[in-house]
């Protein structure tokens, strides 16, 4: 079994027409695993709704606690590409989680944008990469993973780099 | 370097509107990376756009000389559903071809279609898997891989089982 | 009140990922209307779903019947675009019809296709036409309306002509 | 010949990717019509790529200008949904205008954000109208239109309302 926890990111954002700004209402997961007709078993569970921005250490808490309490060792995060590394360096040092393969992935555009979105992508890339990489916290975008120790995000590309 | 090799099939079908029929134009691959803002070193090769109801073992033998003669190990093939295994089959016994990594995928539905296709979602995971599994033949479909000898695909549902 | 007839045609088309076919499900219609955000009152009854290639006068007449049975005198049909225009030189003939603006559409490629699709240009094109055009029949595609007798399908380019 | 005058608004928004958010670049429209498949001889030209909440009288008097000089009777312009009816309202009094059949419409998502936004059903409308309304200045939303001075937005549910 696949564990998948959701804590927001533009992965899941929505744009409200009322205000003309991007908000969260439910994640897109389901319907993606569906669309992508994955079959294996994947439990997904919605931790947050949050821009990683705002992630602050007690939401981190909350990702590696339940990462703690997951029945399985394979458990992908979205989450927010502006501090996924963080909150990888975050789990790396909880507790619990040393023979744990944990995925952390996002998107650059919203999957409710359409066909310009890499969302769809990127959960197909990270949902494989939980299933054969060693236990380890990862960071998967672009098609490619890291260790978490060994990435950062480039802000102004948008583009993850090796260190 | 990750090496594509494209063949055709439902992935990259386009609709034709003169006809009503389903017919091949360009592939979608490289844009499709791009849309994934995937920044590994890829080379797409359109080796045939065929149905894969069509293909012969002489376009078999095609895709195994190009795998052979490929610089590279990490070998992403698209290619129909429907004799996606044989084609397997068929690699497995080209001589050569034993230090590789190949991967099949395809798509239930055409990446034409829109934001009902399963395909982006499949080279996403094909192309983690190929960077990742020791060399082999194998199926990437449904969010998961089979070494091609251990994978059917269910004609009736359009999902791959274990054998 | 807006009545709206659905009968099929490339724009309600589906793709059969079992067997690569076009098939028909249901309309699309009130999704459409919804996602245009159109606050007219607007009923939508399907009276058939076919290839307008497989349409006969005994369909036609079914039309007809409810297009003189309906309790408005603005009505949208769509329709196939092979026989689009027949069906407009059979309704004309119909009796009871003569007060009533009927307009004709359909799409060159399915709704369900995603963005690649006319269709729904095409619904608000027509819709837009049905409210300020007199009584008669009509056919609107490619943002124009023409009265039935005056356009015939061009079927080598898929754009309809003034005759 | 029909005038086009893009003007921004939501309808030709994209999302930035690294910041998060909206803003414009080239307007849609020319590839919106060639979707649509239009056969209309159509000249667009972008007058400006602001926020309706933006413009400012100077702007619309930009507005005014290029529809006095355009050689058409028949113009459409695009235009945020915020302040659509108040350049309406500005254009009535501008000189010049009294034989032109001058449409604004719009759009509550972004044409960008796929199969989510209403602009390619409003553009279908907008264009459909502009070829058979008396002279005049127009809203078009919704799937209708209105003589400027005889419609809202109401600003809670999105909806344009009759006065």
């Amino acid at each position: 079994m696949i564990q998948v926890f959701v804590t927001g990111g533009t992965f899941d954002k929505e744009y409200n027409y009322i205000d003309g700004k991007l908000f969260f209402q439910d994640t897109h997961l389901p319907r993606m695993f569906e669309r992508g007709r994955c079959t294996l078993p994947i439990d997904v569970k919605t931790l947050m709704m949050i821009d990683s921005l705002e992630m602050t250490d007690a939401d981190r808490q909350i990702i590696a606690h339940n990462c703690f309490r997951a029945k399985t060792d394979q458990i992908l995060v979205t989450h927010g590409t502006d501090t996924m590394v963080e909150t990888g360096g975050y789990l790396s040092e909880a507790p619990g989680l040393e023979n744990k393969t944990i995925v952390l992935t996002g998107a650059m555009i919203p999957y409710a944008f359409g066909t310009s979105s890499d969302g769809f992508f990127n959960l197909g890339s990270a949902l494989s990469f939980v299933q054969v990489l060693p236990p380890g916290i990862y960071i998967v975008m672009n098609g490619r993973y890291w260790p978490w120790d060994q990435v950062r995000k480039n802000k102004k590309t948008g583009f993850f780099e090796t260190l």
